[in-house]
């Protein structure tokens, strides 16, 4: 199967149980989260779940609750992100944020609702439980970290910690949580951990070179919001090619880790090289 | 033990816990965390799940954690109550709130991570788990209402529903949490739901009451605040003293319902009087 057919059999697939898990009930409330909710988006976080659970190779019935509460955390992410006391965007997957068409309150319980649904959803198994409670933490900090940095001057390595926390926690614990699900054994859960926090760097680095780079459009979000807010970036710091080339060096290391599987680590291979290649 | 000396050994208790699952890492995110978690506060929630456990009559050593998860998820959801966009409180437990201390972007951050780390600690309890989400989900729907129908004129039943999903889940869920943890057979889970739930009335009731009759001091957030706010409120629909009334006909009901236990149940018993009597 193609790369681009296993994602036209996946997308729909978690779009149909994303609606499915969190149904309208009449409440404004249901329905602001689902409008952030199924919004569209690439689904990159249960896509990279469920490649992974793929790649160890059994049955992945079970992975659509996991992939599915992965998607929750990011949406209430953004919500809370896009507010006027965050990031302050109007724009989101091409639409006005939650705050803009649902008013603040609705947004702010929006998001809580959704962290709330999404533990609900994955009760059943604890260690994985504790990773995403655990990346929660982690995208909280690195989002007061990105705030509080701001206008500030920081290091490379300050950037970097930062990013790990807001972005690279949640994309390496979709990618451990696929493996978790199907039960994988020790080493593999390793080489997906390296692979997911590679793709955590990867994905950071090539965002910020097309907040630069890109246009509202494509991104269906307003491009230049760094240079709005004044955030540090990796072009920023280290210029727009070496960004390109350390995105390129993430790639490789990730694709390095994943040469312990066989075939069935395509997909993850390919999500790999769609991350980074797409724009750089 | 008088009920005096049993909240004086388990408050203390309770506070240790969240000091020590919720310690200082240096960060102001954290920082604004531990001020809204242990700025004081009775410990109703914490103090209810530890008197259903010892009503049960076992072991009651490995209910902390879950005490303190109910602690942090009841904070989480005063911090983000308290908003502008929401309630637009400046005052609570007798210190200025969240936002006002550390800003809005930080207290709904902090109110974020404060629900992933109740979560992460009740990890290893599945079914505890799911109820904690799902009251978390209720509190926000409930929270949603309110605000909807702030201004609006509501029915009696409308307002015991905002209720039962706004402050009455996570009650209720404080008390059956005690019992899952250590094991209640079903009759008396089945009881402590019913003691629970009579509790949410009653607590909501008396709380509508002291916010007409109380002043700031005692109350630690400031009085009045439903009518500011122009909320439906059980005096305001039914009268004072048919609100004092229906207070104690909750109370009546969870202390009937606790007639299975032994003396064992004596906290829970006491605390219902507490709750209904203090001011009614």
């Amino acid at each position: 199967m193609s790369f681009e057919a296993w994602v036209a059999v996946h997308t729909p697939r978690v779009n149909a149980a994303l609606d499915q898990l969190c149904p309208a009930d009449g409440s404004r409330l249901r329905e602001a989260m689902r409008y952030s909710l199924l919004a569209g988006g690439k689904r990159l976080r249960p896509l990279l779940c469920i490649a992974a659970a793929e790649a160890v190779g059994s049955n992945i019935e079970h992975v659509l609750p996991a992939a599915c509460a992965l998607e929750m955390i990011h949406t209430f992410s953004l919500i809370h992100d896009d507010l006027p006391a965050m990031d302050d965007d109007d724009l989101r997957r091409g639409l006005p944020t939650c705050h803009v068409k649902y008013g603040e309150a609705l947004a702010i319980l929006a998001g809580d609702a959704l962290q709330a649904l999404a533990f609900e959803l994955t009760a059943e198994y604890p260690q994985l439980l504790r990773l995403l409670a655990h990346a929660c933490g982690q995208m909280c900090t690195g989002q007061a970290e990105d705030i509080a940095a701001e206008g500030k001057p920081i290091s490379l390595s300050q950037l970097k910690m930062i990013h790990a926390n807001k972005t690279g926690a949640l994309l390496k614990a979709s990618v451990v949580s696929g493996g978790l699900i199907v039960n994988a054994p020790p080493t593999q859960l390793s080489a997906l951990e390296t692979y997911g926090a590679q793709m955590g760097v990867a994905f950071q680095i090539v965002d910020d070179i097309l907040d630069l780079t890109g246009d509202d459009a494509t991104l269906g979000k307003p491009a230049g919001s760094d240079l709005k807010h004044d955030k540090a970036t990796y072009p920023k710091l280290v210029g727009l090619e070496e960004s390109k080339r350390l995105a390129r060096a993430a790639e490789q290391e990730a694709l390095t880790a994943l040469e312990i599987f066989g075939e069935s680590a395509e997909p993850l291979r390919e999500i790999a090289r769609y991350i980074v290649e797409r724009n750089t």
